[in-house]
């Protein structure tokens, strides 16, 4: 915005001027090519400014009036596409008002900004912004987990088997995996709506830095904006990016969570699992291989989790040390967070594509069950009779490896073989081998038997 | 906790192997030399647990009573620093049962882990942990907000140049500075209890991943424990690790608060500034220059914002596409949390002492001001006489420039050079020139006034 | 690249489909409205390619003349923006492969991946463009550091404060401190140039992940493609980013030392300091306060240091944890790549701008020092008497302290006043007091003195 | 080194002073706790400093004669675990100084800092240790890649799926799976040499900011000391920690290497997979699941990239923004670069055990092989017969497709069926479906098959 003056002569550097300009400066400088999104918050803004404006006498109703009219021309501006940029329009603030003078008038058009500073402006039109970006993604979010309570209900019956450490554990209900990611998604759902309360709060009228000298009527402004509450002190309200920065923090949180429940279905997606088969929608081939079916759409989910958090470490890293108030380096908060939006309301959208048409093959869940997986009802079995769970996890210890030593599945052991190992064992204990029957057993709060799966779902239903 | 067995003879490297252990891998995975700290926690847990398997008759009365003499025993172990760590106990809980079955014996001893997993166990100790922490946390915090705040009362007269972009822009009240700080920190304290929340969910009685097979009670357990609620899912509840995630990233956003109030603090008390002088307890010299007083603990504490940082960011790394479940990888959690935790609480706890000893030099500080810092007062005085701002901000431009081509603080201008720039200035204009009044006139909500200032107190006292 | 089949009837989640596709998913998945500036080195490896296939005799010379000229025609378009892009081209290999075919026929044109593959030539893509852009950064780099000399050794007699902590240390030149970062800027400089060569290094002839089955001569593409040296095993040049993410590495390395020097600048052109002054060109006013002029390109800088450690940070958790070879996470690189490369070669130009058309202020310098930061002359004068340099710190110190609580600056002490200290003080020992004196006595190589600094320009003008 | 005074009366924050110090600033502020790990490095640098003093007449020779005298005596201490620390020692510099006086007297052990300040003695020190560090962390990677080496060339015979997108894409020899990630780590060893260079460069000499007043010989204590060239300008001497930096960086690319492969082998040692089998050295069984076998070793290795990456992300924003020369911030980088060297020093170890100790089971790979992954080879077939790409890949697709709906294998398809889909299918047309020939056709350089492979191995060789 300075007026630009000619260069000392005998410069050092050969550069790039033309009339005391550097032209890379001034591209390196302006925020238009991405503030512009943000042309109806600035403009919604601008009319609750000069509304409370007219409120106090500071402008006329007349002029407010005119400065309304302006903006509803400007609004079809953009609306239609036809809103023409000038040279001098470094940012979507400059641009609006620059269009207002040549509609209304400088006369009346130079009282928009009266007691008004654009670091009061870009924190304004950010917050309205991304309070209305959040409340999406709390619509596609509740979307996602509604899928997975979907699928939970209609495929409660299959079992597969659960993992700890990618090896096989205990047999679980499919439907238990599906709302252990459903739980966390619906967990990051609560810490949103936190994050959108302390986003949704107005900075408008605290000025540069130290504040408004025209008795500006802030709550009224706030009501007007839909605001929830007001930024209680003027340097920090033009100087603080946490809005942005809790965001993102939440976003790369939430998109960690995307990244673990890409993996397991990347892993239920390989021909070696092949529990789950996605949609051709959300797979490709190969240019070489024609037998290819890759699960891009999972495989870019979890890249982008990385994309999301380095939104976050660098803005974390702009802000680190920052001088009090506003520094120009905030600029740099803009671009990612635009990015940071899109890349995770994308995401919750392509992971609800993908989960509402994957194919899931419960045969192939069903043969992945292992014997072995049960070696723990035998000890609950023998705990059930008294013995101490570490010996009875001794005990059934000995059973596979009485089996590995055998090289027979666990589930071909004989009963006589089984009280080999201990004589507690007795006849009802060949229904250890049930998969059923383990499932069901785990039937305390948060277990994977079906009473358990469905108090899951009541609760989730309850969060959404 | 495996048998080690022997290592194949052939091997293509000769390692440090004994007896088929590798002695580095024994370290590289134990976690007792620093999850020792949870002892406590551990011992709690294990008792609930017990109590609840003896309410359900899983384990009788008096092997419950027994578990409890034996954990009394150890408490006291631990608490006089006399428990005996031997080479087995890979982690805490190994250690804890391992002593309790020496005291109590096997039978009963051996009784302790049914239907548990270690899994839940460390999520169980940790959560424990860290909401006691963060608990004193928040007393630290309210500390520090409100030596922010005795100093803003007591101070409420000071006015120091108000900086954006690090140059003077308009005079502001020292108490301002210190609000919008301690706005910042306020905000955080009321993020805080909401991490906190989250942070205090029990996972105790979901087992290794699927659910716990002995109808426990699980939320007697929550109860006793003095968890404010459940984890509804088995599988999250062993796998997450949510709760240091969020807890670093809340820490970490909080020391980023830091950083900007001590780089504040440092300029400050530079010589070119010199607002403030730290006191010596805060401050130390240098071995070679006698003359130097450096602020080391601004500086540490700014640094220390990399630190923190370093934790979440590391361990948001390590959570990233994890499969299912536990993953040995979720060990990686434990160290940084807890020097996340020290970090932060040490921190707050010096800025604290930093800011309630600082000495304040309001003579400087009035000496800074600088009669350009009072442009904007011009323009406001015309817009009050209906120019336009635009119009109004030109002008005060123009007397700017003209006190700086004659070489003249703009305060030595005379009345009739005003004139000669604009017509509209009157005798009257000669009170822009009054800090004071430019401080006072700043009275919306949020600005920098007295009256505005008191208020900004008032909420924040209400907020903590 | 799937065809793509109906979705199922009885989806769960009334989506976007329009024809078993997701509209989303397509925008999601595709590359192009990015790697399409990889156009030219697209074109390039696909002609090396065709030439060593025609080589083998895996296609004619002359279906290897027609891939020439097809090729020839497509340059032309993109060269004069009207290649036109179609619906299918999901990526720069596709579009330029799908105009081919159209130009030439699909016979020939369908004759060009012949045993290549996406993922090879992506990487090829990525790495000859990487390494033209690297070698421009170089070009800047120098010029940077050239200009830092020049100033340098224009401004040599320039003494100013040196400062530690911020705080005034001893004096130093202004040429020396421009050093301190031009020397800084030099490590980067000879990194970035063992960073180009493992970034130029030939993936072409690796295939999907398991070679080339048509005895391609890998080396010959090489050499035309200018790579300095082959990629010697398939799976891990598909699956590499490594090249992407240690430029991010150094590039974030580089900025970091920018936001040092930045924040340098930022304090010296602070009126308090005010030791520099900006050129117009790089430097904004405020929209509220007429008087204001703010160092908004070293703010830019300093804040971009953010953004370019946030491509970092995002693409090693990107590439944290994946399975072997090549997976769709890695197109995540692509971009944050591009944004990369243009932030840090934009920001080495605009500190070069900054610094060469940069007002140095020497007399403000000058005005800074103070006679304290002579005190270590005092210890250093008493250890050429044989004084231990501890007992001599010591005194110096009592010389600060003396002029200190009789509240005079230290050099108005008498040298009766000096003796009453110690009496080894003789009447040489005013020449402490001399700034110029003190700067000349650093004459160890490193140091400040006239002859060090320039042995240093020496040495820096060695490696540029 | 303050001398602390009293802390004003009315202090607004009952604190915990005692005789005006802090207590926990006391604890936040020394650095000897851990930079005790210097002792020897420190040791070495005074020495070298004093005799170099003593070359300049600055002490003589008999003082230095004492000094080293005094040091032998120190280095007795800390080799026996003897030497005390007392109260004011913050840290390894001022402990070895304070004990030398005590030694040898004040009147000599005063001399030793005589020209020298900490700034530089910290920055040599953690220079020293460093550069020892990464030729011991060469060494273990050298041993890593000899060993994947070893294997290489012991079972080069195995044929495993190879995959892309975690799907099966070619059969590959499990040599060049090997081998892949070897490459990758000879990389990195590469670099990590360069990087040793940068970190060898000696400050030793620069005082605190300005560089040594008395003539130092730098570049005979830099020889004495094992450095390779000095550092050329004082103030960034002192100021830099790019040499920690720098190896954070190589040290968390490295890891996220580990963590690729760690992945792998994760999953190939999953059920499912079945490929390898870890040793029990390197496994862990469950508290509750007797059958479980973890591959904790490489879950940890995996999970520790996000430790490694986290020093490195907390010292970038450490060092982010900083002023010139010495901040206290930059003591934050002690701790993390002790831990960072520690854990990437046991992890490599780590995985040198895993890999050494590993069990392969080669008919496991075999088994996984399925004829859908010589998809390729019959476009290839095509090709030779001078069918364009395109149209091969077409037909070959068809060639699945037909498997596929008819439910069969693909290698069950008879002749007639191939020739029913593409009459240019002959008899020879069966070799396609031999996984030996096809692993044994990607000949070309880089590629799998086994002239290939030991030509890696060459390589390779010729690097470590």
């Amino acid at each position: 915005m300075s007026g630009q003056k000619a260069v000392a002569e005998n410069m050092l550097w050969g550069g790039r001027f033309t009339q005391g300009l550097d032209p890379l400066m001034v591209q390196y400088n302006q925020s238009l090519p991405y503030d512009r999104i943000l042309w109806s918050q600035d403009i919604a803004g601008s009319i609750a400014f000069a509304r409370a404006n007219s409120k106090t006498g500071i402008i006329t109703q007349h002029e407010f009036s005119e400065i309304e009219r302006g903006f509803k021309q400007i609004t079809e501006e953009w609306r239609t596409n036809t809103f023409v940029v000038k040279e001098n329009d470094e940012d979507i603030h400059t641009a609006n008002e620059r269009r207002l003078s040549e509609i209304i008038g400088k006369e009346i058009g130079g009282k928009l900004h009266t007691g008004r500073s654009r670091n009061e402006q870009i924190a304004t039109d950010m917050r309205l912004w991304l309070r209305d970006e959040l409340r999406k993604l709390d619509g596609y979010l509740s979307d996602l987990i509604k899928v997975a309570i979907a699928r939970s209900e209609k495929e409660i019956d299959y079992i597969m088997p659960g993992y700890t450490h990618l090896q096989k554990a205990q047999p679980v209900r499919w439907s238990h995996w599906l709302l252990s990611h459903a739980t966390a998604f619906a967990s990051e759902l609560g810490r949103l709506r936190e994050v959108t309360k302390r986003v949704n709060r107005s900075p408008l009228g605290t000025g540069a830095l130290a504040g408004n000298p025209f008795h500006i009527d802030r709550e009224a402004m706030a009501k007007e904006l839909g605001f929830e509450g007001l930024l209680y002190n003027s340097m920090n309200a033009v100087g603080d990016r946490d809005f942005a920065m809790e965001t993102m923090q939440w976003g790369s949180s939430f998109m960690l969570k995307i990244s673990r429940w890409a993996e397991d279905l990347i892993i239920y997606s390989s021909l070696e699992f092949g529990f789950v088969r996605l949609a051709d929608a959300y797979s490709t081939g190969s240019s070489l291989m024609p037998q290819k079916k890759n699960a891009d759409s999972l495989e870019l989910l979890r890249g982008k989790a990385g994309r999301a958090f380095g939104h976050m470490a660098g803005l974390m890293m702009t802000i680190k040390g920052l001088p009090t108030t506003y520094n120009k380096d905030l600029q740099e908060s803009v671009e990612p967070l635009l990015d940071h939006i899109k890349t995770v309301g994308d995401s919750i959208q392509i992971a609800t594509g993908v989960l509402s048409t994957l194919t899931t093959i419960p045969e192939k869940m069903v043969a992945a069950l292992a014997p072995e997986m049960l070696a723990t009802e035998f000890a609950d079995y023998l705990v059930r009779k008294g013995v101490p769970f570490r010996e009875g996890h001794h005990i059934s210890g000995r059973v596979v490896a009485l089996a590995e030593n055998n090289n027979v599945p666990m589930d071909t052991l004989t009963l006589e073989q089984l009280k080999g190992i201990d004589a507690r064992f007795d006849e009802d204990v060949m229904a250890c081998l049930d998969y059923d029957r383990a499932v069901e057993l785990k039937d305390a709060i948060g277990g994977c038997s079906k009473r358990a799966v469905r108090e899951q779902i009541d609760v989730l239903k309850g969060l959404i």
